[in-house]
């Protein structure tokens, strides 16, 4: 682990040092458990306050952020800043090894790139085809005919079933299961039929796909996720779904058959789409939804059934005001009551006061008469 | 891949063709994405519009559907029908080989039946047993004295622990845990003390299990899934949970130790099932619901805490239409304050006009007598 | 299989026999699953009608259990009692063999601790430090430089990154994966580019982790767990969470990144916590909730987004009261526009009578001098 001045750091982030240039730092940390010695950032000017707490000797920011009890290194992208240099003081501990495992078993008709690593006990079907430079730490499974592209990096235990593709710099966590058959069955006689699942799973370029995610193989054609499209961990991809590029879907979500997601949709953690629906580009799903129709580009939902981010706000509101609206329903019913009541006084009046009206109108001559 | 005419899979299928018969097939695609020279199938009637849209060169249909501008292969069950000639285009491209791979760690109590493949770095414990041409592809762990019956398919880095029993034509998706313990403790002295699980996990014949599924052992006794039943992948089976025959359970759901599911139930994605509880023959719960209660059999159920479909959409609604609610409410309040005011004003007429009344009772002599 | 008499049970357990302290037990069993020759429990009074059910020849017990028909085994705490006879009757199966399987691949630089049992085909990286009596079944992945401490189990196919840090007595089921990148990602020029998750996982002592679980390594620092605290399956725990003691997490349940739980706190199946919160000592969350914000020590939330549970027990009661409240309000429109009808005809009246007595008040000397 290296040590590195401010003044260092700023010219290889393209930064601005306030403050003492001279300070030396020698780790990386969060702006909350950052000590003495650390460098940290904030992402946006809202988390100002934390310059006051922080135990931090700089912290990285934006050009925004004005000032500050510690030295600041202002950049245009705090978060992208802090990850360049977090590499400087934390190299990667585990160096993979060009080249195939002892172990491994690989068929003699399986294509590996330059400088690729195959760790124990991997095992590559026929045909299967690693691109340079891609790593397959232990006990991996790559299927007949499935390939992965180059610069990948494939975690121990993930499985690739046969004829699924993968593009370049791709990175595959723990557990990961591509190509697994499709939940597809067909009811008859008392039974289900199993469906066979005979498509596959075609994955673009520099995707992260999370640990034990399940991405389901095509009934027919192909299951595809875009390019720099990133899955959490524990999320359930169904056979035929299509994803666009560049969307986020956070762990334990799960999409049906057949739902396609257009470029730059976010889904939030354990929400569910339903199958044969599109999400249109950009859409925002906010976690633990279940999105049961179709949503247009840019619209952000909420709720089961998922509905508008600003109708969910109201009812959400509504909701709350319900026992206020009960107790006004109840008092309106009172002052109904009330009213009915002096209503109801007021045609006795009335009545009587018109009986006595008629006697009055027939009284007259008798009363003169009395009179 | 070989090709057909459409008389030749008519002639398979037991179908009737309407249109050319002489139309060369030569290959399987869904109705959206077929292209010429491929066969397609609409599962039922509602889908005849697909008809005028796809590019397929045939269409596999059920005896309903009438016209169509493309061949057509009239079956009893379409999607059967279908999945029986899959296979001919899109033949299986993984083939098991008999036998035991060199790197498996095999007991020697093992008994592996006739025409049984085990891959490479499978273990088989004391006492295991696998049936005839019951196929585990690589990194299979089968622990003490479990058994899988004949013609299985147990996909990469699937987990059976000890004693576990496994029925006939099972699939077991890459990452499977059959028979981890159940999740019981008991609380003593501010901790939490493991209740061992001495049960066991005992699944029925041509069930399916999907990727990264997991089934727990029970505490005593047996988990049990039942002939036939579906489960899709990501699913959580708590111990001593019983499921019935020819069940369907999507993707996520949870279900909770010793609820008994009877057959023929189906359960949405995502769906959590309460512990304790018993679910009818037939019940649908819909995806994302939570049912905390017993529910009778043929009844479909939907949200959380679960109600009864029809209370669900009756009561979703309600909710929908809770904004005009208040807006009434409102406008009740005001229409009911008007009358109140007008009330109030009428009152002191009627006061004012008794009051006058009664000046003219007493006052009538005196006007007669001013008279 | 040995056999006791209630009687010697009775002195292992020092409890109590009420009833036949001869009769001869031959198994354990849970309380509807018991026959003949079996010991089962009740863990408390709330179920003593099943002492009128079970085919068990003895039940045990808590001190207050006062009659069955069948004999008891009185204890302080029957949970824990039942736990410890459980192993009499139902010997573990397996029997993890102390060393190292010839298949491992094991780095030169690994440190493993007598008694350990290091399975077939597991791979531990340089640095790796395994403690004594642990045992790795086949197929587990230990990442440089971390370390397992004494007397754990480590079921097949786990993976621990890197860095990570395991205290003793800890169980990892089978499938779990411990220190894969956090979730963690810039945008910026229409991508999102990957924050290096450089910081690892710490889990205290005693702590279980069910099958497929997934912890993430933190960004910087510590994603850690403490002592005591129990996971079930399926479980997603995000980068940087910070989980106390004895706290139980049932399956499915998501935690998203940098959330605090102090000691004790119990989160049921499926529910979620949102990111950056602290949730205090003792919180109870109901299953499928949605933690959206901070709850105080010692509250049950239920609900999404969640809230204090007796606020949601009366929402529920509001909501299920929704279609009477919607009828009311008809009702009370009604009965307002009956009123208005009659406050109008009221009005007309009113007007009528004052439009007559002012013909009154003109006509008096005329009727006179009619008169």
């Amino acid at each position: 682990m290296s040590t590195r001045t401010l003044a260092e750091l700023a010219a290889e982030l393209d930064g601005l040092v306030v403050g003492d240039a001279a300070v030396v730092i020698r780790g990386v940390a969060g702006i909350r458990e950052a000590q003495a010695g650390d460098i940290t950032f904030i992402a946006n000017s809202r988390y100002d306050a934390y310059l006051t707490e922080t135990k931090a000797s700089a912290v990285i920011c934006s050009r925004e952020t004005r000032e500050s009890p510690v030295p600041l290194l202002r950049v245009d992208n705090p978060y992208l800043a802090f990850q360049r240099i977090v590499r400087l003081f934390r190299p990667e501990l585990f160096h993979a090894v060009p080249g195939t495992h002892a172990s491994a078993v690989v068929d003699p008709t399986a294509v590996i790139g330059d400088g690729a690593s195959i760790g124990a006990n991997c095992v590559l079907e026929s045909g299967a085809r690693i691109g340079a430079r891609t790593v397959l730490m232990p006990g991996c499974y790559v299927g007949v005919q499935s390939s992965i592209g180059e610069d990948g990096m494939v975690y121990p235990h993930v499985t690739i079933r046969e004829e699924c593709h993968i593009g370049d710099r791709v990175i595959l966590h723990p557990g990961v299961v591509i190509g697994a058959d499709g939940f597809g069955f067909a009811f008859d006689d008392g039974k289900y039929h199993k469906v066979p699942q005979v498509g596959s799973v075609v994955i673009g370029h520099d995707v992260e796909i999370g640990a034990n995610t399940t991405v389901d193989r095509a009934t027919t054609d192909a299951t595809r996720i875009g390019d720099g499209t990133k899955i959490d961990n524990l999320v359930q991809i169904g056979h035929n779904v299509v994803i666009g590029k560049h969307c986020i879907i956070v762990s334990q979500v799960g999409i049906s058959g057949s739902t396609h997601l257009e470029d730059y949709v976010v889904i939030g953690g354990q929400a569910g789409v339903a199958g044969h629906i599109r999400l249109g580009k950009g859409v925002k799903v906010a976690g633990q939804s279940g999105v049961t129709k179709s949503v247009p580009a840019g619209a952000e939902v909420f709720g089961t059934p998922a509905m508008a981010l600003n109708l969910f706000k109201r009812m959400n509101v509504y909701l709350h005001k319900l026992p206020r609206l009960f107790d006004k329903a109840k008092s309106l019913e009172e002052r109904l009551e009330r009213l009915e009541a002096s209503r109801l006084e007021q045609s006795k009046l009335e009545e009587s006061r018109l009986e006595q009206s008629k006697l009055e109108q027939h009284a007259p001559k008798d009363k003169e008469a009395v009179r």
